[in-house]
Parts: C-alpha cells; structure tokens; sequence
C-alpha cells in the first residue's frame, strides 16, 4: 500500500474537486492504488490556500509554489492554477523529477506543451494532463467500437460542444475574454474537450480550415458597468479537418449556442456502422450496424452498463445514471494506477500537445482563412 | 379490371375520406384490384349529399339510405354514417347481400355487433371495419415480430391512446358526449383504435378489470351559453386486461390528456424482446432483442421501410414519413383486394364484434367496480 | 460544529454507501451540518464487520447489533440490514432513545411500520427511512410543478419501476423471491421506490385495485443446479389507484421487464400542464404548459439546473450530469440538517408506513381480485 | 373555375408523382384553384409516354418534346425528365410563353440557370421549380421563428442531409455518379435540397469554403459486373458558410451515411432562442426560447399543428403524421394559386438560380481548397 504524497497548485474549485475524487477513488478501488497523503497546498491567495487546508486536510500549506514543487515530501505535483500558469509551474515540477498531474490544457501554447511533453519524456516520470472526457465510459466504448473495426472504414466525424454560459450579453469580461490568460475562447475552453474525445477516438488531424466569429465584441469591465472591454477571442468556432486515418470532419464550439448546456455532441460514420453521442445524455450511445436485419435495423440507444470500461466501478448494473464527475474519479484512478502500478495512459503530455498543436493549427487558420496543416 | 360501384351512405367528412383513399389506392395499386365507380350517395341532408355528387362525382343522390341499400347497381354500401346509424344501415345492406365497408366502430353495443357479424357471415360477402390503425405498417411489423416468436413469450402489454382535444371546459356539449349517440366516451373514440391494435397484435381479451373519470361532467349547451349540460360519458378510462395468451395488460385512454396530440402508445414486453411505439411519431418503432450481445445492447429507433408491410405502397426507401391518411388508403386497398381477389384480411364484423364485446365488458367493469370476464 | 456518532447495523454494500455518501455529503455541504464520526459497527458476520471497520474508519465493532443500539456513544443508529431485520433493530434503536436513519423499506408488513411510526413519533427523535427517489432534483421539481398548481388540478398518475435482471429464468432463487425474507416480489423491491415518490409529488392514495404475476415461477435452487425452488411472489405488479386528490392512477412494476434497465418512469396529467420523467434519463424532465402559444406549444426537455432543489450542490450550471448516488448524498445530509439543524424532512417513519400500508393493500387486492381501501 | 391543361415532360416515377399531386391538391383544396386538365404527355421512350397517357389519363401523348412545348393547347409545361435535360426543356417552354413548373434542379449549372431566370423574368409567365422541402409546415414554421425575430439575431445554421442509400458498394454505376449527366454527387441530389431550406429561411449565402470526399471511387459497370467505372463525382461534401445576414453555417451530405435514411437535419441558434429539426421526424420541431424562466425552460418538441402553414390542408388537428408527399400537393397547390389567383411563391426560377450558384461555388471551393464568393 504505497503512499502518494500530494502537492496541490492552486485552491480553488479545481483543486477541490480533483482532491474530492482522490478520496472518492480511494473508496471506490481500494488502497492498493496508493493511498493520496495531502501533502502541501499552495496558492498565491493566503486564505484560499489556508481554507483548502483545512477542509481537505493538507498538512502545509504556501503562497508560493516554487517551494512546493521542489519539495522532497512532494511525490505528485497537481497543477489547478488558471491555465495561462500551468506551463511554468509543470515545468518546475518537472525539473524537480515530480510526477506531473495537470488539469487541462496542458498549456496556451503548442510551443510550450511541446517543451512540457518533450521534457515529462526525458525525465520518465508520470505526466497526466486531465482530459477527463476521455474517462466517459460512454467515450471508451465508442473508442472501442472504432478501434476493433466494427464500425469498418471511418468516414467522418461531426461534433460540436455548445453551451450557452455566455449568452448573456451583460455578463462582464472575464479571463476567459482575455488571450493571454485564455490563449483563446470557446476553443480552448469547450472545443479542446471535444478535440480530446476526437484524438482518443479517432487518432491524429493532419489538416484544418477554420472560421470563427465573435458574437459580443465588447462585454462590461464590471457587472453593471458601461465601461465596455474588448472581447479578445472567439465566441463561435467552427473548423473542417482531415484525418491521418482519411476520414474528414467537422468540428465546432460555441459558449453563446442559445439552449445547450453540456451539448458534447458528435457522430461517426462508418462504412459498416455509426455512433451519436451527446454528452446531455451522458448514459447512452447510440449506434448502429449495418449487418442488423433490414426490418429491424435502427439506431440502437445503449445504456452504459459493466461492459464499458470504467462503469462497473459505480454501479453493478446498466442504466443507471452516473456523473459527470465520475469521469475525474476514473481520470485520478488511472493516474494513481499508472504512478503505482505502472499502467497505461493516454492522456500523457504528448497528448496534449497533440491537442495544443490542433488548436494552435485551428486558430491559425481562423486567422489566415485557409487549410492549415497540423505540424 | 373488375368495376366495383360504391354506395356511400353519409356524405360528411368521413365519406369524403373513404373517397379520397379509394381515389389514391387505385393510383398506388392500379386497376387490377378493381376500379371504384362512384354509384350513389345518400344522405338525408340533401345539400350535403348533392355537394358530395359534384366534388366526387358520384351518378345518383338519395336524401333515402334504404333506396341506396337496396339498389341493384350498387356492389359495396360504404356506411360514413354517425356511430348510431351503423346498425341499421350495416344490417339492411347485408339482408340485400351488399357487400360492406363500414367505418369503425361496427356499432354502438356488442349485442347488435354480434348480430351483424353473425348475419354477415351468413350472407358471405366481404364485411369489412375500417379500424385504420391495423394498416399501420409500425403495427403490421410489430404483430410480426409477436407473433414470429422473436420476442418470446409475451408477458404484458401496456398502452394508452390520450389525446387532448376536449381538454377545454368551454368546449360545448356534442354527440361524443351523448351515450345513445356515441355508446361510449374516450373508450369509444380512441381507446377502441388502441382495442383494435391489441387484438390485431396480442388476440382476444379474457377479462378486464375498469375505472374511469369524468374531468368535466358539463359542458355549456352551445358555444358560449351559460346554460350546461350533462357529460354522460368518461373523459378518462384506464382498465387491466387479462390476455388469452396468458400476458397481462394495462389499456386507458383519454381525451382530456393535456400535452396530448395523437398519442397511440404502446410497449409489449416479451422474454426475448421487447417493443414500444408511439403514434405521434409514426414512422418509428423501438424494438429490444435480449440475444443482442450486452455490451450493444439498446432499443432500436427501426425507421418504417420497404420491410415492413404495406410502406413500399409509398415509398421506395426507408425512413421517409408516410401520413396517418395512408393507412386508410391501404386499407380500401385490403377491402378491394377481398373483393376481387379474394384476398384474406383481418378486420372483418367477427374483429368489430370482438372490439365491442370487450368495450362492453370495459364500461361493465367500470360500473360494477370489479372484474368483468368478455364473453 | 457538531459530531453525530453513527452506529452502523449491516456491513454490507449498502452500509458502504451510506457512509460514503456521508463522507461526500460532508465534503459538499461543509462541517456545519454535523460531522459525522464512525463510533461503531455491527454485523453478525465478524468479518464483514471487520472489513467494514478497516475500510470506513469506524472505532469498534460488534457482531451483536443489541449492543450497539444501547451503546451510550452512538447518537444515531444507521440500519443498512436486509429488509426483515429493520423492524427490530429499529424498535430497539428508538427504545434507547437513538435518531434512527433506516434504509427503504421501513419494515416488511404495514403493521410493523405503524409500530414503528408511532413509537418514533412518542420519542421525539429523527426517524429517517432512505426513500432516496424523493431526494431526485427531477422529482422535487415536479412535486414543485403540482403543489404550485401549475399543471392545474392533477387528473392522473401513471407510472412504472421497470428493470430485467430476473429475466434470465436460470438465475437461482435468492431472498428476493422468498416473502419472510423480501415480504413481496417487484411491488416491494421497486414498486416502493415508485411509491415513494407518487407520495412525496401527488400525497395519499385512498384505493387500489391489483393484479400480479409470476412469470418465472420456479429458480434453481443454487447456480446450475437443476433442483428447483419456489418462486414466493411476484414479477410484476400492476395497480390502478384512486388518490385523495381526485385523481386516478396506474402504478405497475416488473424485475423481467426486457429491455429496461432502470426505468423509474411516469406521467402526471393535470388540467394545465403535464410531466413526464424517466430515472434511465436521470437529468430530464419534460413539461408541457396548455397556456403556451398553440404554434409553439410541446413538451420541454428541461435539463436539470441550479434552479432544481439539491442539484446546485453538484454543478455550478445546467446539464451536466448528476449520479444515482447522488440521490443518497443529499439523502443524508437532508438526515444531518434534521439532527443539527432541526429542518424539515418529508421520509419520516411516518411517511414509510404509509408506503408500507400501501404496499399491504395492493397485496391484498391481488389477492382478492378486488378494490381495496388503504387505511 | 379556370382549367389549366399541363403539359408533362418525362413520364417516369416524378411525372407520375407531380400529376398524382395534381388530383390531391384538387380535392383537398377545390376547385376554385384551377383544375388540372391532363393534355399532353412527351417522353422519348415511346412505351412509358403511352403507360402515363393511359393511366393518367392525358388526352395525347408525342414522343417529341418539342411538339409539346410549343402546342398551343398547352397552358403549363411541367418538367419531370432527367435533371440534365431541364434547361433546353425549360428554355424551349419559356421561348413559347408557357408557365414552366420545373422538379428541382433548376438545371445542372449556375450558368444555365441564370439564362433561364433571366428569360422567365422577360417572359412574365409563372416559373417555379420544385424545391419541395420549402412546402414543408414544419421549415415554413421555422422560417416564421427566424423571420419574425423570436430566435432573436441568427448566429449559426449546422445542417446536413444524410443518406445511406449507396452505402453498398457493390451497387453498380448510374447517371448519379456522372457529372455530364448528374452535375454533381451528394451536393446535387441531397444537399440541393438543404441549400433550399437554408435559402427560404436563412437568406443568400455570401461565401463558402468546402470539402468533399468519394468513399467509393469505383462501383461496378453492372450489377454483379467485375468491369470497373470511375465515380465522378462526390459522396460526401461539407462547406463552411457565411451568410449575408452575419450567421455562420455548417453543411453538408452523404449518400453513403451509414444508418440515415431521410436525414435532412439542421439545427438554428439565435441570440434569443434555437430550433432544430429532422425529416426522419418530420412531424415535431424542437424549439427553445431563452426568455422562458430557468426553472422550466427546455427544447419544446411542437407537434405540427394547424397553425403551421400548409399542415391545415390534411388534419384539423396536431400531432396526426403528414407525409412527404403531402409537401409535393403544397407545392403544386402553390403553383396553382400562383396562375389562377396570382398569389405569390418563394421558389421561382430566380431561387433555383440562387441554389444553383451556390453549388457552383461550392464545387469550386472543394476543387481550389480555399473560400469561394458566391456571385
């Protein structure tokens, strides 16, 4: 029963909910996954840092994070800063030979996810970045479904993730507005979700042509304010893609998409079958084969059950409702299993580089009206 | 190409409807089922029956249905009529060895129903109930897939025929609401439609087991009036059924179902397999095989197609709507098909009585509060 | 910040989730709802408890629960037993003067819930009974829906707790199907869930009509064997029921119901407006409002949101999927807020009699093939 | 009561429809619209002129269509040939002064298609193409929601229309596949008719950016043949859009779209509400408004109703399946009212022209890979 001495970057709702689902994992697989021992919390805000304290439990706690990712009591950094700081922060934990836990994007910048993974790779420790979509016991069968050919050649891939968070023109400014906090908008925020499942299910984009739209290009400085900032990055992205493994696709992210809410929604066909998901309804997949009698043949609406992967660890029957946290359970599970047991992942920093080089092709085509290929 | 000459007592909408599908059948089928010949109408509204002459086209008027019944030229009386009147026009035209088409229900009581099935049977000519629903291709496919076996043994069947028409109170007192004129209430109106695709589907019913409700026991005398009348009959009915097959059943239906449009919807449970379907989404049936392999197990959205009998009538793919109109088109087909052709079909005065004896047992049960056996 | 001490009975997987959801409950709802302290646990299996006192961190253990319910340290007696052992653990529990916190259901027969109610009432403790549905965010925004009389006066109830796993007949015989041990069949086991929640949205049921089958009556004896058991009671129940409201209803429920896997499912009618909800689709209800516009009139898919009792304790914004589980947590930290807080809680012992007294009249009505009185 | 007598130009499956057409609308809507006299057949294939001349019922028939267009007895010229014979067909009809009812598309070029707008324009004489989707209630609805501002400033149109019907590969060559003949692949056959929907309820299309992919290069020369024949042309094609009134779009279709069969999908967000839509359910249009309180707001699933444009014609009462033929009796109905009442119609040749561009500008972004102006 090994001890996985926890180094937690940044208090706040991140960071208590990737705490949250260490313990829940405990609970759920048993200690022979390691144990998490909260070690250290730091946070630039001395009371957010001293509350995460005392309500997680931590035994120390830091307003500055450079002491604590070179800490020897330190086995696991866990990085839930604002994005705009994870590169430095994953960079010095690295350096220091931590196992790197990072909340998703690895960083706003290809360049800098591509220094990050090269240098995770060369110090051979754990680097996980939390694309926790990629948990989706839902995502896992489709994956599997592609992967084992029972769908046959890929065609296409169609997806979007839409919300409608920020519809309301009154809403004030926020770091997400802003690109060198943000790198981008519904991009970076929503579509690199959805980016992940298409990487995991699908493999590599080889090109990209984009085109994207700002629906509110001024938001308050303040609620209620009429001092007016600029929006600096998309509201609505929409982009074709062509895949290495030559299916074409379509892809699209809107935080203003008026009636959804979590509408992670794709579909992929096949030459031999097709599968919807829509992350709405997080416990179904619906899908379909072609070698299904012609009078019966339909669209089947699967309820996840043991049979895909991740499941059975909430419930010993199908169809009943699991959450969306689930999936950062499952996510800090396979972390704490590859650190302890030295199991596969895929979600490493190679990954998400994979997905900031995507995005940084995706906005340099927005830019430059035309393909652009994903280096 | 055999002529067959209509006589069509009651030139309402409903004639007109019979018309119509005639008209469109002969289109779809061609002639070698028959041609219809528009012989005669009769109504004792003489406005009305002249208008249907002109815009059907019919030879003769008669404001005198027994005229019609017992005229040489005329093969097939088409009985349009209100509810009531189809006793006496249906026995009539039997006694002078017409063939019969007559719109459900076959009367308003099984005893007379009995009668007209026994003097029809007598007679042997083609006595044919226009219960539509029956023609659906959804429940032609769904008695398959019963009867095949493929759904196993069946165990329960459940189904509700709820529409909202009369939901508002201000809505005036009309013959549905008048028991010698309709028999009945919602049993009669729409739960005999749900009656008559159970025992197309599932066979007869041993017992049944009743409660209804009355919404609104008033309703104003004439649009608007302050005056009220007496409601006679059930604005909701709900019953248990036990099936001879040894399945059991829930059947209702309503007519002040708020949110309600044409909601026929049913689910039969079997052990291999179960079915749902749902009128108001008429080109779909929801099908569940229990051998499916579990990790791709789900109901199945089975899009009406070719497969399914009676669609290819209208289209030559699948997936494309087909209207609830078709199934009557398809239905004066069956009936030409039985004339001329000889051809079997499922509704005849037995099937009509045997919907009307259950009916009966139904309001039965609902008076006296207990299990009623359908003789 | 209070400590509430919990005896544990039962050292099973439910009294794991009880104190799981405890432990997130606290994690949620933060320290000033009680903090809960794991004093003791009993199971007549020693290894059971021991597993369970290594596991969750309770203080002691025991394998006789007497000792338990009079132990001076236990502020509340937490019963996670089989269903036929709640009665006395209970009784005794409230004899001492402990809060009792009882999984569903309170007891296995009318008489003994009645006991039990009246006994808690006269000790003027919590007396809790885990009917986890009415903790649904979907069902407490329903319950909003009629008792605001926004659908108008409520007509009609129907429902059904559909599940299959009993539909493979070689599944041996467990104490399920044995009625000392589960008193009845599909009405007990998920029928009462169905219950719960008609009483919690629509109040008292004064009526009840039944009937029930079994469509697997004999289980082997043990897995593979070809010796063969009695099936005791039933697999599906179904009911007709007359409310104090004045409304009618069907309450059915099937452990072979293929195809469906969790399938809490109903529809309330009521003059105004309608809803619907299914737990396989745990985040959505459909509403329908007769007051909005005829040409944009239907049924809304409302994804649960913050607006919805108990769900902003896991989700910031609409949509995002919410577990089962959940349900528990806020089941139990509504126990807590009753402890510490002394708020208002709708599953008292009271509130589980009158399941049980329901329960006990649809079983005499299936018996006796007639309407039956809930007294 | 004016007579129009309709001259046919192709006597294959969509003449045969169109006059079917005829006769429907005559009897749903009267008279009073002008009645169809069936004058004139022309087919070059002697056999099936003589076929539709006999079962129709035209009074003559030529195998010349010239004779026929420039026959004084002939009012309208309606023109069911081959999609590459439309233009000298319908440059022919105008150059006489007939009315010109086209099938869609207009021809199988933007070039062709303008001389033709440009010389119907001259002629003054009712020219309507055959965008039978236009008829739908249900897009007629949606156009009400957009155009009236209810969804508020429209930011986004995503649509595709999917296919399966040359999934196999083994179904040999036909005129589809051949530009000469067809134009184009997907885009012509299925995708025009999106182009139509977006076009009546979106507006012009300013610039478009496309891809386009052929999954099946190759199909047999005949059924069973081993001899090869190049495909020429698209399976599946998606473009990104820019449409004058400031919304982005999505489109696209596919022949080969394993399990779609009549998937003519969109969905519309606007700043104040969305709406989304599925021909494989053509009876329900979803519907959100942001402006409904949090509590209760959702996606409405409305039942097509009499208050949708064109669905009165054939139910007096919502929720009752219309089918897709019926959009064709709109259409001739339409067609009808605009020579004998002079009421107004969207799709003129001016429309087809507007589609037509689009496609040519579509074919030309997938062939340069870079955004192309639509002129």
């Amino acid at each position: 029963m090994k001890e996985i001495r926890i180094g937690l970057v940044g208090a706040g709702w991140m960071g208590k909910a990737h705490s949250s689902a260490l313990l829940d994992a405990q609970m759920l697989f048993g200690p022979e996954y390691g144990t998490a021992v909260f070690e250290m919390v730091a946070d630039t805000n001395e009371a957010s840092a001293k509350e995460a304290q005392s309500k997680i439990g931590f035994k120390r706690m830091t307003t500055d994070w450079k002491e604590l990712v070179s800490d020897p009591k330190v086995d696991l950094v866990d990085i839930a800063t604002p994005n705009a700081f994870h590169y430095e922060v994953a960079k010095e934990a690295l350096n220091n030979g931590k196992h790197v836990y990072c909340e998703k994007p690895l960083s706003i910048s290809a360049e800098q996810s591509k220094e990050l993974a090269e240098l995770a790779k060369k110090k051979k420790v754990i680097n996980y970045v939390g694309f926790n979509n990629t948990m989706n016991p839902a995502n896992a069968y489709v994956r599997d479904l592609v992967q084992s050919g029972k769908l046959g050649k890929i065609m296409r891939f169609t997806g979007t993730y839409d919300q409608d968070q920020l519809l309301d023109e009154t809403l004030p400014i926020t770091w997400r507005h802003i690109n060198k906090l943000a790198g981008c908008g519904a991009l970076g925020d929503l579509g690199s979700h959805l980016l992940s499942v298409s990487q995991f299910i699908m493999g590599d984009i080889s090109m990209v042509n984009a085109m994207s739209t700002t629906i509110f290009p001024k938001r308050p400085k303040a609620p209620g304010s009429s001092e007016m900032a600029d929006v600096e990055n998309e509201d609505i992205i929409t982009f074709m893609t062509k895949y290495e493994n030559g299916a074409i696709g379509n892809i699209s992210a809107s935080r203003v998409a008026t009636g959804r809410k979590n509408y992670l929604a794709y579909e992929i066909q096949g030459t031999k079958g097709s599968v919807c998901y829509d992350l709405e309804r997080m416990g179904e997949v619906h899908v379909y084969f072609h070698s299904d009698d012609e009078a019966d043949r339909g669209f089947r609406t699967v309820l996840l059950n043991p049979k895909h992967k991740g499941y059975s660890a909430f419930q010993p029957a199908g169809g009943i409702s699991i959450a969306y946290n689930d999936m950062k359970i499952l996510e800090v599970h396979e972390l704490f299993a590859a650190i302890t047991q030295g199991e596969a992942y895929a979600c490493d920093f190679e990954f998400g580089y994979k997905i900031d080089r995507t995005v940084d092709a995706v906005l340099e085509s927005a830019r430059k009206n035309e393909w652009v290929e994903v280096k």
